[in-house]
């Protein structure tokens, strides 16, 4: 090791991005270099792509400049994508060089995960990132704008069929009922030839959530024009829909998106890291197991609750946590003094139903529905926007639109 | 005739609301009863549909409903599509009913008209009306929304061709080369990738204008980043491109628009009347020749000037002033008074190049040129809106863009 160590975070999503800030925050530019790769010059807020996915905020409102909130003269920023770390060397290969490390923060993300089903990687987009979630907009807006101009358009061509009824499926029909009726509008389409429907293969919905609320959630959806078809397993996905339960039902749509499930960056099991469940366990400390020098933050992990019987469920708030933790824990070991273990402090999950609906179960169980959740939604984006960037950036991208 | 005589008015383009208007103003219910016949229950600005084709404006900026602008009480409306004129028989048939006239105005406007260029009708868009018009900024930038999302995304795939350098092909690459720009930025694509072409047969561009202007036009847009070719014939429209000239050199693109020509509605035609290049060849009093109650105006029909060496440039303008002359004549008739001939009154021509650049030539030779030229063009384009809704629809739907 050089006498000043070179810190490496791979990935600016909440969890890298949130990393990078705290070590240049506690640590001068003579105590350490502290690097941060990412494949964009940008940062963008992950918990908000389904609205950039239903065209309901703009891709640009969702994303901001790293360079706006890591100052540059603090911290080496690298415009590059990751292709393997090499631990046992302490490198990491970029498409456009090498970079060696001395304690390394693998915070890449994920990736959609279409659990093999037949046909879904090839006829299903994913909201993944700000490229495949603005062209989702673009595809249904697309289908609208063809629908009047064909002489014998097909019906089906304006359904949208959204796989997965978790946080990410649910809160984009949620988002997709507000923007179907404005779409109708401008596209002089009735807004009965349209369909959102929601497949799930679980009996319900938002399943991290309590019974009573999900039931709101859905009977609200379904009151704005949503179908939800909860114990509807898919079996296939092809051009024309999904296909779906025993009987094989084939479930047409123009546009067909999956948002069934997640798995760590596919760079984790490229390097040989331990995969379970497409993610990689770590230790309280959030290293990886066996390793001195290497942690493995945000939705390429797996972090276990204290009694151990669950990993945590993967959000923004627990992302920006591990990151703080992970920030200290490098000081303490450059210090050669003790880690600490991360603790989780819930402060409350909160789902949108849309722009002016939604559900929420914060301070230990307190329950919020409707327009006081809807609010309550724009708040915690805003905090996450404010712990970004700070009050500037929550003037500039943060959700003051009236409700 | 019944005592009430009927006038019936086909179409709500510039030329049909404005005789419906100025006979509702004229007359009184009483006198006659006048029914406007359109396919949709929106008038919309035809000049405004290259900035709906680029989407440098709302297609809901650029229409108005008929019955925000035509009194439902004073005037009948029917929001149909005809289907052939019966003039021996004094009806029109709809596609949803049968329409009897004492009078009729035929101002059915114009569709795209390909010249028998092969491939052009299959291959191509046309900017022609609202819906045809905002599928093309669409598709436009559901490419660019493609773009960064595939693996060996096709690089012409970006570009954009365009088939004629009259006022509709020029105006759209203008508004192209304001919008492009925008589109790179939000979807990170290099300006550089992107090619706006313009492709023409003759060997200047918009031959309206005195060849000063026209270069002024040329150099302006290929320093703004558009490709005019002049001089080159398209021979070929095939899913790729244009082929063109002798030596059938294939020019790419992910959007191919044809701007080079259009003819009368093929209503007209389907109703056995003698078209002339496309258009009716009405007499000074703008009646078809040989009839005494059909009128024949705006896109569909050939209005000769006064030393009967050619016909009117078709333009809004030219339209709306027909229109004046039709009420007019209508009423004579029924007066039993002698009919005026039609006289225009030219008060200039100005095309827009995007946002803040154009070319005008007013007041009987005065020439603008650049934000002039500009700010003229939307003084017109209000006039023009002035003249549908008055001031009210001025405010709402105006061009009050700061330049």
């Amino acid at each position: 090791m050089s006498t000043k160590p070179k810190i490496v975070v791979l990935g600016a999503g909440h969890a890298g991005l949130t990393t990078a800030k705290k070590l240049i925050q506690k640590l001068s530019p003579e105590q350490a270099e502290v690097v941060l790769v990412n494949k964009h010059n940008y940062h963008y807020e992950a918990t908000w792509l389904h609205e950039v996915a239903a065209g309901t905020i703009s891709p640009n409102d969702a994303r901001v400049m790293i360079s706006d909130v890591i100052n540059p003269n603090k911290a080496t920023l690298v415009y590059d994508t990751v292709v393997e770390i090499k631990k046992d060397e302490k490198r990491v290969v970029l498409e456009n060089g090498d970079i060696t490390y001395d304690y390394l923060v693998v915070a890449l993300g994920w990736k959609s995960n279409d659990f093999g089903i037949k046909g879904m990687g090839e006829n299903a987009f994913a909201i993944e990132d700000i490229d495949s979630s603005r062209l989702i907009s673009e595809h249904i807006e697309y289908q609208f704008a063809k629908f009047n101009n064909e002489e014998n358009a097909d019906p089906d061509s304006l359904n949208i069929l959204v796989g997965g009824a978790g946080f990410t499926g649910i809160e984009f029909v949620g988002e997709l009922a507000d923007k179907v009726p404005q779409l109708c509008r401008k596209y002089d389409i009735d807004r009965s030839k349209v369909k959102i429907i929601n497949i799930e293969a679980a009996p319900s919905i938002l399943p991290m959530f309590e019974q009573d609320l999900s039931t709101y959630a859905r009977e609200a959806l379904e009151e704005r024009g949503v179908e939800i078809r909860m114990a509807a397993p898919i079996k296939e996905c092809t051009p024309e829909g999904f296909i779906i339960g025993e009987e094989k039902e084939l479930v047409k749509a123009g546009t067909i998106v999956w948002t069934g499930g997640v798995k760590g960056s596919p760079i984790l099991e490229k390097s040989g890291f331990d995969m379970v469940k497409g993610k990689v366990n770590v230790n309280p400390d959030l290293r990886m197991p066996d390793e001195e020098d290497l942690f493995v933050i945000g939705d390429c992990s797996w972090v276990w609750d204290n009694e151990g019987d669950r990993p945590y469920a993967p959000t923004a708030q627990l992302a920006m946590q591990e990151a703080d933790y992970v920030a200290d824990n490098i000081i303490a070991l450059m210090k050669k003094e003790p880690l600490k273990n991360f603790v989780f402090d819930n402060k409350g999950t909160v789902a949108s139903l849309g722009h002016s609906d939604g559900i929420g179960s914060i301070f230990s169980g307190y329950k919020l529905t409707g327009k006081k959740a809807a609010a309550m939604k724009k708040v915690i984006d805003n905090r996450s926007l404010y712990l970004v960037g700070g009050a500037k950036l929550v003037l500039k991208k943060g959700k003051v639109r009236p409700f």
